[in-house]
C-alpha cells in the first residue's frame, strides 16, 4: 500500500472533502480574512458544522507563515490533551518530521496538580517545559485554558518560546481571559478563537490546515 | 496513587468543572430536557461553549437508561474515529469494563474503501459487524456521516443491533440526513445533534455523561 499524504485516504473521501468545502465556501458569505487564512478558517467550520469560526478566528499577521516555517522545520507540537494527537495524521506530519507531545495523563503530572492545588493541565506544560519542548514547538490548546495561561507565564519569564500557539481552549471559567490574554501578544504568533468556543476538533482542523500549506508549498518546483 | 473515578483528576480541575456547570444551567435558559437527559446536554455545552446543543440534542425516549444499562453491563463501544477513544477516561471505562473499538485506520479498512470505491468510515462499521461488536454496543459517531449510514443499514438487514446509538457526525455533505435516518428509528434507541453540527468531543462528552449517570446509580445504597 503506497504512502497517501492526506487524511481523507479513500477517492469517496476526498470527493466529500471537497463538496464539503464547496458548500462552505458558498455558504460563508463575505470573510476579513487573508487568502492563506481562510483555508484554515474554511476547515473549522469544517469539523465543527458552526459557521460563527467566520469571525471568531483571530491571527496574529505572522500566524500562518510561523505555522508553515514550524511544520517545514519539524517542530514538535506540544498539545494540551491526548485527543488532538489521536486526531492528527501521522503520514502527514511524518512527511515533515513533527512529533506530538503531551503529558497530560502522567503519574508525576497528575500527582504535582494533586500536591501543589492546580491543574493537570498546568503541570504537564511545566513538564513540556523542562523537556524543551517549548522553545520552537507549536502549543496546541485545545481543552485547557489553565496550559494556555501557564504557557504565557512561562514567556513572560522568558522560559519558553514556542513557534506558533495555536489557542481554542473551550469552557465557561477561563477560556475567554486566556484567549484575551493571547490576543495581544506580539510575539510568539498566534491563532485563537475568541470567546468561549474551542476544542480538540478545532485544533486537529487547524493543523491539518497547516500541513496542507506546508505540503503545497514543498510541492511547488 | 490511589485510582480516581472522575476524569478531572485535580480538585482545581473539579472545582473549575463545578462552576463550569454552575454557568451553563444559568445562562442555558429555559429547556424541555428530562432530568437525566440535561446532564448530557450540559456536557455537550461545556464541551464545545455551544448553547445551540440546547435544542439541536434529540433523545429517544429510552436513550438514557439504554446507555446507562449498556455501561452497566459493560457493553463495547464502537467508535467511528480515534479521537473518541483518546478523549475517553480509561479509568472510568475500566470501572466497567468498557472497551473501546476503532478500525479506521487499520491497513485492511483503508484497502477496502480504495478497492470498493467508499469510505474508510463505512468498511470500519463492516469491519466491527465481521467482529461481531455491532451487537449490544453503543454505537458512537462523531465524524462519519457514511459510518452512521451503514450501520443504518446493517441495522435494516438484522445484522447488527446496537444497545444505543449516539449519532453526532459532523460535515455538510450527509450528516445531517444521516440524523434524519435515525430519528425515525424506533429500535434501537439514539442520541443524536440534529443538523450539521457535531464532533468526536461532543461524543466524549456524552459518554462521559453516561458514565456518570452509570457510577451515581452503582453508588447507590
Amino acid at each position: 500500500m503506497s504512502q497517501n499524504l492526506t487524511e481523507q485516504l479513500s477517492l469517496a473521501g476526498r470527493r466529500i472533502e471537497r463538496d464539503s468545502f464547496a458548500v462552505i465556501d458558498r455558504e460563508s458569505g463575505p470573510h476579513a480574512y487573508s487568502d492563506s487564512q481562510w483555508p484554515l478558517v474554511r476547515r473549522l467550520i469544517h469539523s465543527s458544522g458552526d459557521f460563527d469560526f467566520n469571525g471568531l478566528t483571530r491571527f496574529h499577521p505572522k500566524a500562518v507563515q510561523a505555522g508553515i516555517d514550524a511544520v517545514r522545520v519539524g517542530a514538535p507540537i506540544v498539545a494540551d490533551v491526548a485527543m488532538i494527537g489521536a486526531g492528527l495524521s501521522r503520514a502527514r506530519l511524518a512527511r515533515f518530521g513533527v512529533e506530538v507531545h503531551q503529558f497530560i495523563a502522567e503519574p508525576e503530572v497528575i500527582a504535582a496538580a494533586r500536591a501543589e492545588g492546580n491543574t493537570r493541565a498546568v503541570q504537564a506544560m511545566r513538564e513540556a517545559q523542562r523537556r524543551g519542548l517549548l522553545a520552537g514547538c507549536i502549543l496546541a490548546v485545545g481543552n485547557a485554558p489553565t496550559a494556555l495561561l501557564e504557557v504565557l507565564r512561562l514567556i513572560r519569564e522568558g522560559r519558553a518560546r514556542p513557534s506558533l500557539i495555536i489557542g481554542m481552549p473551550v469552557g465557561f471559567v477561563s477560556p475567554a481571559e486566556a484567549k484575551d490574554a493571547l490576543a495581544v501578544i506580539e510575539d510568539p504568533p498566534w491563532i485563537l478563537t475568541t470567546g468561549r468556543k474551542g476544542g480538540s476538533t478545532l485544533v486537529v482542523a487547524a493543523i491539518h490546515a497547516l500541513l496542507a500549506l506546508a505540503e503545497s508549498h514543498q510541492d511547488k518546483p
